[in-house]
């Protein structure tokens, strides 16, 4: 009998989800679900939802309620992490300090200054359960969905002897998107995808063996509509030749080329039709608002007289648990260490390639050098945050510094000292947030 | 008795100084000096110049001058190249292009958009050259000035069997400069410099056995003055911890933070004290000047009835070729392929370190990791070069378009589509210069 | 509808397991089955065997044969290699003429003197077959069963486009023994197994998720008859702590411990009660004894009355076949280029590893370093392996004896003087065989 | 004022010869030679012989002598190691019991068995000498000549801070052999030696420029005289095409092809006119000899009333200090940590490549690849040492098993079982002088 530790329980979307997903295979659905969330509140919540989930589908699964982490991770062979360190008390932040210098920030959850801090507030937070894990379930996999993924993923592969992989749903819903485009079925539709996390380009995307490039290059510059989806990323394919993953308003904010002037942000990044063309703090607000109405959200949910659909969906989480508990291997992009599977990114970087789960856990997949115009832009972030790491696990607000003053979008648009002067802002704000550091100014 | 081959032997400055240098040491004092120019009059000039030299200096050396490089060539031991591929009349728009779209160029001889097409016009004929010496000297050693340094060392050292080191004054420049500052006489100085052309650093720098860095610091920060000589340059040493070589006004062109606003402009590139604080076009106008004003100098060089001072001085090249003929083995800063040389830098591109000059040819130096910060900034132009390089020798406008879209000042200042534009014009400015393209558009 | 090519369809063991195994898939059922061979007699009775077979599964598949390997090969989406090249006649001479030397020889198929010189008279033959795949069927997979398995799979990895992978029993065969001396079902074990072919080792062997070696440790140090099934496999284990792949036999000509004094012999590899304890010449034997009795065994089967077993066997190459046409992705232990996947083993050597078989083809995962004490033994294989295959492309002598020089069991009982006469000895008898080579001389 | 250690100074040979060639460099006339023994009685003729060399060149050095060896590194420029830990006592057992077992040592101070346990006695000893060099001067250079070389400086290399290079005659004594062959001047001789200590090979060997291997053939293979001089290295040079450093005999126990037969013994280990053909125990009979004598010849030279020769000698070491303190470069054969230097062998394994010593330290030359036939026995050499290392450090019998299996000469005689007998037998005798092993049985 399998159990499925989830830490963060309380991020009611993905933990229904999961739980939905996981008890619709046949070896989980016996599973010991393991709720651990520090909010009294959200964890009774999410108890009475998962519950109620169990119960609908009538499966032999157990549920249980903690706040207490190790208790939650004893002998599990699972672990779903879905924390926020911090909320958006302290993260808004990261978006509205950078704004006061001209940095206009779409989401802010991944890399870029606002990236960075979330991070240097959260890898604590994430060594912490590994070393719970490495104690109460040293052999069980983690699952990481908290943000920023690759410096987390990071950190934790780093300092621990976890075996952690992030996921991410930009791979595949990227995936589907382009085969809308070109009026392919999903199912006839093979692909590579490769780089790291929110940046990851498909190397090669076929249509029934033949190469569909041909096909989405023809929709991206000739339907209109198409080019207005995502208009990102559309510039980014027609400048580089691959497609890369997440949306366009996440894309504008890790380069150079679209947000470091009004006049940019306006064609660029304010009438894409997709889901996410670029507004500002879009993410940010969004939480903001679900602050006031997380609970009436749940509650009409768990009061929702309508019968739950209990079909799977297209996470990867429950996939990899099954396979690792003894089910049929799975496939999916993994956030994990570079061990020889990118040729020209950094040994040991968190990329985001193909690997499988199954008993042995995860097995990444070589996949040779990126095209080298696709790794510069991968290599200019994996230096950034391999600095942020490694300032972060010492304590150094310099090397903090050193982070923000390479990450493009802060690069393009202020001098080294007006970075400086930003950077000992942001950290004089977060100081309470920071208990590697023993001093807060560069 | 040693030959040694001037090729673009017109660079009447580099050719005397190195000439006299040369002839100084008993090994080569009797050498053959073989001029080539492709100009008659620049090289009947400089037959003349180097006959005084010789004359003056009483030196048993034979001088000889031609326009049939392969004469030049013919069993030589070390080739000196000074070329300049395409005279102003073309340079000028590497310059004066970027500027109508907004980026304003300091010298952009080294990398960026005026650096990256100033390699596209120079590497065939670098290749040429290199092809010459596999037939006419084998196993000479050639000695590279012209630039963009790291762009055409980089190709001749991928593309043919030549033993090349780019040479550049910029390394023993600084060092004296720093030594200056800090008032201490250079023999006392010790220093292991590393990274790519114009933007190597100073790893450690010692006075006498003890880390200077201190004083260095004490001085840019409590003297105004020596703020003021490098403001650029000192700004990045405040950021990064290492001094890097070059002038300011070099640097300034090499990343995002100095010239990308009109007001750091004007507060960082325009009143430095030093040779070159970072004007507009500064060398191009250096050059205009000297279209007209070249033959009266060098005819006054000629009739100046003042005795030549045939002391030796402090380039490189001189002590290298006598190192090779059999001469005390010496130590230089050479531009050489990345054979496990520096850690984090690509393997096989061109860098800057170490070489100890011997009988043996060139012997470069294990350096090890550069400091993550110093890395980063070397990284990106590495692979700005390596896509330059790559699209000269396939003949690729994108390969071009995607070296000039990651070039740092471009990529802060214009987006995909405006570069693709300054991109097209620029290549069809210059396609009477670039042989081994095809087509002319992105 | 998938075509599937079995060239050297005259390995009529293999032919006939294979077929089987393929068309008990569903997405095979109804391929084109591919037969090719230089004979017309073998091509003949394999034609009706697998007739036979897709008659009596009632299957809708076709069936051709043909001489010509191109027609076999044209669009085929897998290609089944068994060839022999070469037969018996001169096969013998790689056994016999070192014997005269004192080495003494059980197999002589993978490595060592008689590996390297089947090796040069096949690695030509191979690369052929890859040429013709190149133009008739260029994204084909080719599973290849003929030895030497890592020098051929090398040369094809080194030297065409083709995505070969080498297969072999011995890893799943050894598994399973060692399933059976622990009293386990297979189905609980799980192993991570990596090395180079038929000298691969268990890194781990778990049962139902805990470490089997104690219980392994337990049953060769406590049961006799188990130490006696495997007597140098056994004593290799308790030397180095991991089991290693293929029979004791095998690897007692693969080192120096067990077959270079004839004590060792008697003690060693006489007694086993495995299937192959070390024998001289057992294989050559078995050949021998085959020459004669082929057809009497094939025509015995054709005409047998009894319906024929029709279920799937444990050969990989069927479920490999079927993933890659779209089918489960498959895992297995395949030889495959040496991209990033063992650390401590020459990059780009032929290894073998993990590897996901799936529609994108051959996936290979990562392995880390080998143990030391394993690794030592690879590398050395290696090395001899690596100078064999670069002097069968070459055609040099030279490297040929390099080869054998290091050979370890030869090694252990010649000096320089008497490994060149040995070699130069055996040049001579297969100068018939070896296209590459212009002379025959050490 | 410079100051030079040396540790293990009863070394009388090495301690006059150093201390005279030393002394002749203008920088070191005034040096403080601080000598340290363990050996009250060695320590005070050791220092009368120093007095005397200074005395008689009218230095103005100073000379101290200690049995505290911290006090000898206190702030000390330079230290050189001579040390022998254990005496002829204990290491009569590395050569005596490996002759019950039938392996035939001629030197055993290298590789091997006997150097294995000569390594696992001094690596304790050497990393404590590091540990107080790292308190006593921490920026001093330790050139190191005691043996096992490679084993010896891989241990301190790993695990201190210090920079350590070790120093042997046999590159430049071997590099002289080959000039007097040729009839070369050895002043117009110049070479690229690298590989492993006593382990390296001429990859050029030049005369005026010109390849002089065609007349190094033409002697070995024409002149009877020259092939007798080293049997056993003309014999290695014509199998592998280069020479290779260290004397025959040595030679002759590093692999498997000379000394496993008593044929072979007698055919190339005993009639070579060479110092060193290979008789069985040579040097250790001459240390047996020496514990007699030592004190009347040192007696003999003191009161030898002829005026010494004070001319500078051919050791590295005098040469490297002189650098090291301000002198000219000096370009020497090194051991040194394998970073980026030769491409095929391991990363970080003790190297021996030409370095340029200066101010800064040891400045390593990229060799690039050994030919394949070269780097395949240096391969194996630093596997066993690797693992030998590891097992000293970690105080492992099994890895001392492992690496005595594997090492040629008694892989080509012994079998598994044998080989651990004899280690443990050896264990057993050294007991007393392993101080990292808590138990001494495989």
């Amino acid at each position: 009998m399998a159990k499925v530790a989830f830490i963060g329980a309380g991020s009611f979307g993905f933990t229904r989800k999961l739980v939905t997903d996981m008890l619709s295979f046949p070896l989980l659905r016996d599973a010991e679900i393991a709720l651990m969330d520090i909010s009294d509140e959200r964890l009774e919540y999410i108890k009475r939802a998962v519950d109620r989930i169990v119960d609908e589908g009538e499966y032999p699964a157990t549920v249980t309620a903690t706040k207490n982490r190790r208790e939650a991770l004893q002998d599990a062979d699972a672990v779903i992490c879905t924390i926020l360190a911090g909320g958006v008390s302290v993260w808004r932040y990261d978006i509205e300090i950078p704004k006061k210098y001209g940095i206009d920030i779409n989401v802010g959850d991944t890399r870029g200054v606002a990236g960075i801090f979330r991070a240097l507030r959260t890898i604590p937070v994430m060594i912490d359960i590994c070393r719970d894990m490495e104690t109460c379930c040293p052999s069980a996999i983690l699952l990481n969905y908290t943000n920023p993924m690759a410096m987390l993923c990071r950190a934790m592969q780093r300092e621990t002897s976890i075996q952690v992989s992030g996921l991410c749903h930009s791979v595949q819903g990227t995936a589907a998107m382009l085969a809308r485009w070109i009026g392919a079925p999903m199912e006839e539709i093979e692909y590579t995808c490769a780089g790291i996390n929110h940046m990851a380009w498909y190397l090669d995307y076929e249509w029934n063996g033949e190469d569909a490039y041909p096909l989405i290059h023809k929709a991206i510059t000739e339907d209109e509509d198409v080019y207005n989806v995502e208009q990102v990323r559309n510039e980014m394919y027609l400048a580089f030749g691959r497609y890369v993953t997440e949306s366009s308003g996440h894309n504008s904010e890790y380069n150079w080329w679209f947000r470091k002037r009004p006049d940019l942000i306006a064609k660029y990044c304010t009438d894409g039709t997709g889901w996410n063309p670029g507004e500002y703090a879009y993410i940010l607000h969004e939480y903001q608002k679900r602050e006031t109405s997380w609970k009436d959200a749940i509650i009409e949910w768990l009061e929702n007289p309508e019968p739950l659909d209990l079909t799977r969906g297209h996470e990867y989480a429950a996939h990899i648990v099954n396979a690792y508990v003894g089910g049929d291997p799975y496939k999916f992009n993994g956030n994990v260490p570079n061990k020889g599977l990118i040729d020209n990114l950094p040994e040991d970087a968190c990329v985001e390639v193909p690997v499988y789960a199954d008993r042995s856990g995860f097995n990444a997949i070589h996949v040779g050098p990126l095209p080298a115009q696709c790794a510069a832009l991968n290599n200019l972030s994996v230096a950034c945050e391999e600095m942020a790491v490694e300032a972060c696990l010492a304590g150094d607000p310099t090397g903090v510094f050193h982070a923000v003053a390479y990450s493009p979008l802060t690069a393009s648009m202020l001098s080294l000292a007006e970075i400086k002067q930003m950077v000992n802002e942001m950290l004089e704000q977060n100081r309470d947030y920071l208990p590697t550091f023993k001093h807060f100014k560069v």
